[in-house]
């Protein structure tokens, strides 16, 4: 290990690990559906120490393809997690204040109880025996974990795309929990299109024989459907504008092949992405977490500023110019009905070329708005504990 | 048969066929690649009647989904062709002052030469061994017809999407052979979003494994690839809006049933054009026509503007505003490098909600604009042909 190594695993956040929080033996969890699952296990990391009073925790919640390792390194590895420029000293989730927790959704494959771990029952992993489960379901897994600190209000809860679904749930369901909210990148419910671009994807998955009705751990996973599904997911993350920029039009080789190879590095670039997913995620994973996505709906069939009556909590909403998946004007109705029920509300529309994907790019951006308002937030909470 | 449908048939269009052109036997086609083609079959249909002077004659290109079937009824058929409001008697383009042709593009499924036909030299479906066309090589191929009609000059040639690609090749290929263009919701270049587009499609069918390398017209066809391919298409043909108002998060059943099935109105419509589509068109087909839009590139390493020094046409330019696929930014390029040749061009953004369908469905306005385009064309041509 040479020095700039030890310097990487030594500074904050520095070497970092998975943990593990697991509801007693025999105790169910309630699912939004009604339904119980047998167990509750929860990896999750931590950066930063609690302080005394346990008033300065964060909790950032990550998107679809996300996981609980938001920062720091793994012993051996060389990439961080993936919000490693956002969350450590001096950093915008500064780690010499706060005390940033990231936990692994339920539903996903990196730890949390999800289709591909194993149900108690049976000994074998629960494919699609696994209820579906919400964003609801995902935020009181959540606060069973943040219970378990013994922590009573978050000083902030953060979060970018389905990461801001979450973040916007918690404010809305326990709001007396939440000093301060930050959704990026996000909508208060899934539309049409959305739900479209979720379908296709989940079609492409559920269509290659190799799924076999979610029951493949055994057997051949469905690689080439989950890579199809990925694929698209990365056009709706990308800008046509960034497109452009990265790839335009070359070409790969020398001159036009007139064969259906991948010609141009935009197709060898999704190839690409494709491929390399499908080594780290769980096709039925994907599954279960755009579907909880596609039932996110805080509006029902009501206004949406009364689904906002009872929150409690500041906000800063951040959303990208370019993002065409997460729309500027989605984030906009959140504001709006926000501030029709009075809430201190701060939006900041980011000018970014990067498309959706600029919520895990446009650190400098994020860093400026998110230390300020969090900051904010910190000294008015002293002065609420302080009376 | 009933009085209405009587009318239906006798009015003009009224009862169509498709006809069919072929090379003399043992006459080869030459294609971009340097490529050439054993034999070349059109399958296409006229609407009109050619005058003496074969001077009002407007070919009509279609879209990737498209055919021959423009207009009219084929007898016992319900449906008419694809864009039968704007073909026959006072529509825009008027049956009783023009003679209009539509062919099936070489590549195609639909009567023409192309993947699925049978290779003379084995008497089998081509399959793989077609070799891969270009917009050039559709256009070339519609010429050859044009000049069987001894057609020295097209009043126009006129087409949506990819028909737009093949409206402006004619105008650059054959400058003396196209008195005006009218390029329709179209790109003068396939960006590389649209690439993107394309080439998940076919990572989707090439990924079936009934596809086998091209080679199943004697086996099952690779449905289910083709289904997720057509319905990626699908959302990039709709808008956030139109999908918000034909869709929104309406349910098909009563209630979210917690479960994978096609739960809301718009995972159902999806699903139902993806499977109606594989009945229709050949999953080859889609590859071979995709690929030839992703090389289509007028501009290639030089200004667009070199590239219609030749371009001899009056032009009108339509885009739709809300159509993300060809946005109304692309035709603007087209309309601009038009000018800086001195080109008499006029360019329309058509105000729409229907997104890259618009040019299917805006009717009203399409034929507005060109109904009066072609009276002027036709009214300069006869002064032309006069002198």
């Amino acid at each position: 290990m040479n020095a700039k190594n030890i310097d990487k695993y030594t500074k904050e956040p520095g070497l970092v690990e998975l943990k593990y929080f697991n509801l007693p033996e025999g105790e169910m969890f309630l699912l939004e559906s009604g339904l119980k699952l047998p167990e509750l296990k929860i990896a999750y990391e931590t950066y930063g120490k609690l302080n005394a009073r346990k008033s300065n925790a964060v909790l950032i919640c990550h998107a679809l393809s996300g996981d609980a390792h938001a920062a720091g390194y793994y012993r051996g590895e060389k990439k961080p997690g993936w919000w490693h420029e956002m969350i450590g000293p001096g950093k915008a989730f500064d780690t010499d204040k706060y005390f940033v927790v990231c936990s692994n959704i339920i539903g996903g494959c990196k730890g949390s109880s999800g289709p591909n771990s194993l149900d108690p029952r049976t000994g074998k992993p629960y494919g699609l025996s696994f209820p579906l489960v919400t964003i609801k379901d995902m935020v009181n897994a959540q606060k069973v974990l943040i219970d378990s600190f013994g922590i009573k209000r978050l000083l902030s809860v953060c979060g970018g795309s389905m990461g801001g679904m979450q973040a916007l749930q918690w404010a809305v369901l326990y709001p007396d929990a939440v000093a301060s909210c930050i959704p990026i990148a996000t909508t208060y419910k899934h539309s049409a299109q959305q739900i479209a671009f979720s379908e296709v994807g989940r079609q492409a998955i559920m269509s290659d024989p190799a799924w076999n009705g979610g029951d493949y751990y055994e057997k051949g996973h469905p690689s080439a459907g989950l890579a199809v599904a990925r694929m698209i997911g990365h056009i709706t993350y990308m800008s046509n504008e960034s497109m452009e920029k990265k790839f335009g039009r070359v070409l790969k080789k020398e001159k036009l092949g007139y064969e259906f190879t991948s010609e141009f590095e935009v197709e060898g670039y999704l190839r690409y992405r494709g491929d390399s997913f499908v080594k780290r995620f769980d096709a039925n994973s994907y599954l279960y977490i755009t579907k909880a996505m596609d039932y996110f709906d805080l509006q029902k069939d009501d206004k949406l500023s009364k689904a906002f009556k009872e929150v409690a909590s500041r906000f800063m909403v951040i959303s990208f110019s370019s993002d065409w998946l997460y729309p500027s004007f989605q984030s906009k109705e959140i504001v709006k009905a926000l501030k029709m029920n009075g809430i201190d509300v701060t939006f900041c529309e980011i000018s970014s070329d990067y498309g959706h994907d600029a919520f895990l790019l446009e650190f400098e951006e994020e860093t400026k708005l998110i230390k300020h308002f969090l900051n904010t937030t910190h000294r008015r909470q002293k002065g609420h504990n302080d009376k």
